[in-house]
């Protein structure tokens, strides 16, 4: 198996990359590592860590990338003008099937405009979408999609999301038969804004997805469901909002709390996006060396579970999907 | 200056109303005591308690209502039936001007609806709408607005919000020259859903609020601004998100914090129902005695400030309001 990495990506990069590569490398076995890293980025700024990779040559290669698309850069104009920059080389890759799975912790935007425009949506997905793990008190994760791709969104989208969230919780996390929540303002069907009422009798009739009806804001830490669908505007502040206690918490509040360390980003690192034809990751922009681990650990999970084959099939049998 | 209070209205009333009002009382001397009670609700169903208000005669009156619309009940259809409930009987003092304010911990729908209904919108706002109080971390708070009246609005929906929530702050929490932010899931000028970027020029070229811009999720406790404009969607979600953080870590997780002492909505009480022509207040289902004081003192404040007519004279010099 072959990981793209873009170790120009994110704040850190790319000394915190190589540190989580070497990380990821260090915990195994030379024997046990089933990973051939292909690290994206400029050989010249790389070359001061690349000295940490020392003794495991045979598990990585570099492939020079000239430039970098900036985090605050227009994703489609920079994608088009840097086509030497590491994300564009890395979908070049993937799309050419010399990665399996590729993962960057810089530019979202260009991530999803680079997955969109080069591995594009699977045949019969309306609206790839961008998946994040909530943590519940019971140790286990919800998993809220989407979290920011789809600022607006019609039901048929939120419906695809619903069988999309539940084949990856299935397939990826290993929940046998995913409940799916609708993110809403009240418990009572009916209840809620024009797309959450519309959207609720096509969950409810979908023979895919066990649905269990509406969940609320108070419900995104508990066990009342194990994927919450909701557009991606709502589904990324209520994303920020529960990201913004850890830090107010561990770092203003100064809390020591096993609960509150689950939600410590750097813990499953990479977030990814659903619905495209191959494997692509996107990491917090202040990804850290266990974050990037951690990116590479989703990553590798996801190209084993054989996640991409596993949507083809469904949207292919069914246009509206089948979990 | 009289209060109506729903004395049947939430999870524990009859008697956490009751003792709420004696708390209020209680922490007044005689001669302090500017407010005179009407307490609606039924008289058998509250003479256990009202024992408790012994001594305060002078200072409450009851206004016996037959019946109580419960929790679950729809909204309109309770109100049209139960025109002896207390919620309907407050409702009715309130616009013969018998009360000066009206709270209901009741079914907050028929709250909306009967203030809607009865004393109405104040000409020229479009939604009157609900706000809450977001802890901040200075100690501070911000003054979130929609939190679910209006599930689905227009950009000169969002505008009034503003509109409305910058004269609140400034008149009855006091504070200079509010800044306004608008919730989005991005910081830039054109990020969001078509909603947020509609409205985002609409209150840059406002000349009537402090419009700061976009804020973040992981802005809600922080303090870039003090109003936070939003559909009433997102803004339930991410309140609820909120409220809930108070129970996880205090309840769950039994962890002591001066900051999140402050999620407690027992020490704010009830919410107003900003843009209608009279004060009305709504109050968690869950309230106890102390959050019942604390309405009480949000309705006194809100008559002091005379915040109503603040609003009316607002919007009738310029129909979108000027703050």
């Amino acid at each position: 198996m072959k990981i793209g990495i873009d170790i120009m990506g994110g704040d850190f990069a790319p000394e915190e990359a190589i540190k989580g590569v070497l990380a990821y490398l260090a915990s195994h076995s030379d024997s046990g590592i089933g990973v051939h890293f292909v690290l994206i980025g400029s050989p010249d700024i790389a070359a001061p860590y690349l000295s940490l990779l020392d003794g495991y040559q045979s598990h990585f290669t570099l492939v020079p990338a000239a430039t970098v698309i900036d985090m605050h850069e227009h994703p489609t104009k920079a994608l088009k003008e840097k086509q030497d920059s590491s994300i564009a080389i890395g979908f070049g890759l993937l799309q050419m099937g010399k990665i399996d799975a590729f993962f960057s912790a810089g530019n979202t935007g260009a991530m999803l405009v680079g997955a969109m425009y080069t591995v594009k949506a699977i045949p019969g997905v309306l609206r790839p979408t961008i998946a994040s793990p909530i943590p519940k008190l019971d140790g286990k994760f919800n998993f809220l999609l989407d979290v920011g791709a789809n600022a607006d969104c019609k039901p048929e989208h939120l419906v695809q999301f619903a069988v999309m969230g539940s084949l990856y919780a299935k397939h990826v996390l290993k929940l046998e038969n995913p409940r799916v929540g609708l993110l809403n303002l009240g418990e009572e069907e009916g209840k809620g804004n024009i797309l959450a009422q519309t959207t609720y009798p096509l969950l409810k009739q979908h023979s895919g997805i066990n649905f269990k009806g509406n969940v609320e804001g108070r419900d995104l830490f508990l066990d009342n469901c194990d994927v919450i669908v909701c557009e991606g505007f709502t589904g990324n502040i209520a994303l920020k909002v529960a990201e913004s206690i850890y830090n107010i918490f561990t770092d203003s509040r100064k809390i020591q709390d096993e609960f509150l360390d689950q939600f410590n980003y750097e813990i499953y690192g990479g977030t990814p996006i659903l619905g495209v034809n191959a494997p692509v990751l996107i990491g917090h922009g202040i990804s850290n060396a266990r974050a990037f681990k951690s990116s590479i650990e989703s990553a590798i999970n996801l190209v084993e579970s054989n996640f991409t084959n596993i949507l083809k099939e469904s949207f292919a049998e069914n246009s509206s999907g089948a979990a």
